[in-house]
């Protein structure tokens, strides 16, 4: 049903039964549009009004770079999705000996290798600085930044440190036995205009029997390509490559990426490197007993795989491979209408499953009927949006708009008809297909639907 | 079944039949200890040992004064788990109208009332600075300080300004109709010793009509207050007080905290305030037109309800709050037996639910077994420990030990009569009864227990 036409922006054509809100059956060509003539802008403005990032460019550019912003209601049940799809995948691969670990943003000592992180320091003693300078000798100005230096700690730019520096609490846990991984999820601050930014990173790092650690790098390259491609609605727009030998930074032997095409060019999701023992070695200083695990009967410093994904790029990366663009026009009169954009999130990824609006009737009534679904929806753990609330009138038409963009899976209409016989309608985004069902049987539908949709 | 018979640590007396593995019952009086010399070192210990937070005293350290550590895969667990339970109960309350959002650790302007907040500097730019300083005049080290100071960021030290500042991104979500609310959880960094750490808060900033706030905040106390009670196994530690008047800082007309009654003295777990309209006046420069609201036909500034809670000694307080030190002895010898640690974290909470180990056997076939059922468990998430891959031998009374210690509710025995008729060992952390189950039961049961516990 989907065809690539156009590399830039998704562009298909479908022959679709539309069954119309009054039960009427019509046949529809929808030919899908030309090129956007800013597709960037145009994915930038639906994160916003669907709700996900919140208003103004300072967000949407710092998203466009991978970086966290204010992220809105829909933004963050996706994220919160993606990151527990993430831990989901992480546990429940071939091998389950991966722990996850937390540790904290600040580090209180230097290590090698972080002297380029960037350092906290309390504002007041800068401040109270700059007052006193004209007073103080040029001695006492530097003595003072002494000071702030040394009450000063560190922010992790990356999960991989603070992993490396847990490895030798955790390795007893698995009796020294490779392979086993150190998964986290969070925060690292990243470099951003001569200025800091931060970004949502998840981390494994594997640690490995040094033969093995090729294969591993392979095997977590095939496992995380799939799990990107799992949720997509375009999967070849998410590949891997080979990093060039000369690319290769620090003590990384191999290098993989996985990238995504945005409209404005290639950008990595995840890098995979394996990284030999060296970093190990540097973190141990170089005490070999400390990090020593068994490899069969030998004795053999692990190699390390680090499997580094960024989650806010990766959600950029689902928003745009999932949003289709629809120009609708009648087969013969060649008579454009107004483009319909619809965020085909993958069900398992729809921060909304199913919005809840009231048609005709005695609104009263029909609240309390709205209600006691949405309680219902929210106990089965299915993320509902309560449009009821919202009393500006709006048509049907506008909703369904408004949900196509905020990428909702279904859209329940509560009327006078559910009062007198429990019966609403169900549409569905992806077929646009409405059907009637009864109020008690739609948290089940839904489950099944997106339980349905995660097991394919 | 349980008293507390001492306020430091709880100690209780109780008669239970116990079912040996053999299936033999026999009577026993389990009379619980005196009280432990040192409870807060037993439990930081028990932290350690049960794999909830690295070993070193840094990390029990930090977790005693409610900030994040170097949390192990149980303690993140835990964690993760009650911030799912948070976001449950706010999306869930009353009204509904509770929207998640997320907000950058780092700002790049500084808003007034931010003064204090801990500076992001450049290291390079310090570290060539000091390089220099002998080369330098003390207006070019001055120069270089307020370069350094232009391209800082704030880091924050709690979520209530990013909410303030989200606000008029989301009031038109709710057509400016009150009450609504604006979720977060994340990382605030936090004063320590002249230096800093971070904590994991949880924040609700409830917008309501002027007249509704008092109301409000004692709407928020009851529930908050409810849901602590609700995991703990000695509830009335977790108790609620007014903060007095001369205590009430900054706008704040009303004050309520939730407290922990720790070994080492009472502990603020959460903060209510009630703070009217200046902070909001405040971040918008006292611009009504962006901050108003409907109440009903009036035009009002929304008052504030900041509810304020921190998870990592969230997290501490139910680790107390569930530890039971019992000391068996034998009724008439008073022969006193080793001390037992149950961890008895609530079902929902408790980070393993199912602990799987290998008893007499095939080895080969049985850890076939073992896995199967640990897919299928984690398939079904219900969290699982592979204890069968620790090949070191123990006892079954030094695994049920260890897993006690763990929290962990079920420990399941897979061994030769597992293959022969499909029949495996669960035994329950709370009431030591062994039972025999059907391999294809396991999962349904676990499921279905812990789904109880928690509508209970």
């Amino acid at each position: 049903m989907l065809s690539h036409c156009m590399k830039r922006f998704r562009i298909c054509c479908v022959t679709r039964s539309i069954q119309t809100h009054t039960g009427n059956r019509h046949k529809t060509t929808a030919c899908l549009s030309e090129e956007d003539p800013d597709p960037t802008r145009a994915l930038l403005q639906l994160c916003v009004d669907g709700h996900y990032v919140a208003p103004g460019q300072v967000h949407s550019d710092l998203l466009q770079r991978g970086m966290c912003c204010n992220y809105g209601p829909l933004g963050l049940e996706l994220k919160t999705t993606l990151l527990e799809q993430w831990w989901r995948s992480v546990k429940r691969s071939r091998s389950t000996q991966v722990f996850g670990i937390s540790t904290p943003l600040q580090t209180h000592h230097r290590t090698s290798g972080e002297e380029g992180d960037p350092l906290v320091v309390d504002v007041k003693i800068l401040n109270q600085l700059l007052l006193d300078a004209e007073e103080l000798s040029k001695a006492q100005i530097i003595q003072r930044i002494q000071t702030l230096l040394r009450l000063s700690t560190s922010l992790r730019t990356n999960l991989l440190q603070g992993a490396l520096e847990q490895y030798s609490s955790w390795v007893e846990l698995v009796n020294r036995r490779l392979p086993f991984g150190l998964a986290e999820s969070g925060l690292s601050v990243q470099p951003l205009d001569g200025s800091r930014g931060e970004a949502t990173h998840t981390s494994l790092v594997w640690f490995c029997s040094p033969q093995s650690s090729s294969q591993w790098l392979d095997h977590w390259t095939r496992l995380r390509l799939r799990w990107w491609r799992k949720f997509a609605l375009a999967p070849s727009e998410f590949s891997s490559r080979d990093v060039p030998e000369k690319e290769l930074q620090g003590c990384a032997s191999r290098g993989v990426k996985i990238v995504y095409s945005f409209p404005w060019g290639q950008e990595t999701l995840e890098n995979l490197w394996s990284l030999g023992d060296s970093e190990l070695l540097q973190t141990y200083d170089g005490v070999r007993a400390k990090i020593q695990c068994r490899d069969g009967r030998k004795l053999v410093i692990p190699h390390v795989v680090s499997v580094v994904s960024n989650m806010d790029r990766g959600m950029m990366a689902y928003m745009h491979n999932s949003l289709q663009l629809l120009k609708k026009h009648d087969g013969k009169q060649k008579l454009y209408q107004s483009q319909r954009k619809v965020l085909k999130l993958h069900p398992v990824l729809a921060p909304v499953k199913v919005a809840l609006e009231m048609g005709r009737g005695a609104t009263l009534e029909l609240r309390q009927v709205c209600e006691g679904l949405l309680q219902e929806l929210l106990e089965a753990g299915v993320s509902a949006w309560p449009g009821y609330m919202d009393t500006t009138s709006s048509s049907m038409e506008q909703l369904n708009t408004k949900y196509d963009q905020m990428g909702v899976l279904f859209t329940v209409v509560i009327d006078d008809k559910t009062l007198e016989s429990g019966l609403l309608q169900v549409r569905s985004r992806d077929s646009t297909v409405r059907e009637l069902k009864h109020v008690s049987e739609v948290t089940g539908f839904v489950r099944r639907y997106v339980r349905g949709a995660h097991n394919m």
